[in-house]
């Protein structure tokens, strides 16, 4: 891992870019922190140039707490080359959504399968990196971003202490299973009109999880509706099960 | 309004007993407040002196925030006067439950009906005497207790300006159309494997309110399992609404 910029955000957080292999990404710890820090993997839709200044304030918030976050550009999105198969998936989808056509499975099995499978191992990499820095000590946790990447991850990476999930993307059916061997709590936030998700798919991938405790907030309108009172309400389930 | 008992719990409640004619009450005030408090009616399943060790925990928990309680009894229930046709339509819905059989809405409307009927008008009493208090000033939220009593109350009275509601016990199909009449802020909470309900059910009187702010939290387990961090939420929401 190759740390590329630094600079202090009020005195409260350092910011810090790195490299790690080809994958691109930002680290947040807290400038206060007397111990180690847990540390929460933010999830995004692709692109961290445009998503920055939203990652920022949940790195923000989540300093507040004593806990580090950081995020990695997903495969094939901002500056990373993009991958063919994924893209022709995607236009498959929005055609789809265009029409009003229900989403076929095979489409979501397309462009979800191939992302989740390049994500994790990155994912995991940097969980490998970052845990290596003396300033962090884990436990880790996962927030939002590409629901069916969480799922794997949380699924997989005994790492992972807890997960707060946004079921604002399709997930194959395929993956269900992975769903079922999830048992780490969890926080699955659903924005209940969210133009672009299944929302009966969420509700059954949310019974399907075999966490004993997991909590599902629904929420109203559409999938960047998100209410404040929800990002403190996801601050509150990290500091239970990190702090 | 008849207060026939008064004490203080820990110099933070005054806690009164009350009868309006028949209908026995608790009013639970923040002993500190400087100004006349927001008011919040406490549901509960029926039998006031049963749920008392629950109920008086939620009314401690709303004085912190500076929050009155009351709560009536049921009609049916505690010393008041059984409803024959309402024990027969519980032992109804305990033989269907008990016998695996999908619970037919004819028992569900009479069980519910004339609760809803009977309960709807004593709770609209008991808040025109108890905002003629000079210690209560309003705005008025509803937490809990039988689901389709709060949604009477949330559509047809005008002085609720906030519902915390327990999908934890069946609707009628007829109710629907008061569902969707509910424009207040909703929190509804809902147990995802309660045995006394139906979940999908509950999703879909949640997908019916006409609240332009609704969010629903289903916890695990049943029926009495909703997490201490649930009734924190709860407060938090008041504290929105009501403050």
């Amino acid at each position: 891992m190759l740390f590329t910029s630094e600079r202090h955000l009020d005195n409260a957080v350092l910011e810090r870019e790195f490299t790690l292999g080809e994958v691109p990404g930002i680290l947040w710890t807290p400038s206060a922190a007397a111990e180690p820090a847990p540390l929460i993997l933010l999830g995004q839709q692709g692109g961290l140039q445009r998503m920055y200044p939203r990652l920022v304030g949940r790195a923000r918030s989540s300093a507040e707490l004593g806990i580090a976050s950081a995020a990695v550009e997903l495969p094939g999105s901002g500056d990373r080359p993009r991958l063919p198969d994924l893209e022709r998936a995607r236009a498959d989808l929005r055609r789809a959504v265009a029409a009003g056509e229900p989403v076929d499975d095979e489409i979501v099995e397309r462009l979800i399968l191939p992302l989740v499978d390049r994500a994790v191992p990155e994912w995991q990499a940097t969980l490998d990196a970052l845990l290596a820095l003396p300033e962090l000590g884990g436990p880790v946790g996962l927030s939002g971003g590409v629901f069916a990447i969480g799922i794997r991850m949380a699924a997989l990476d005994p790492r992972i202490a807890a997960a707060a999930l946004f079921a604002g993307s399709y997930v194959p059916a395929a993956m269900f299973e992975e769903a079922r061997r999830v048992t780490v709590p969890l926080h699955v936030m659903l924005q209940w009109d969210d133009e672009g998700n299944d929302r009966q798919q969420a509700l059954d991938l949310f019974d399907a999880f075999g966490s004993p405790e997991k909590t599902l907030h629904a929420n109203m309108g559409g999938h960047t509706g998100i209410p404040q009172f929800e990002g403190e309400a996801v601050g509150r389930f990290f500091t239970r099960h990190l702090r």
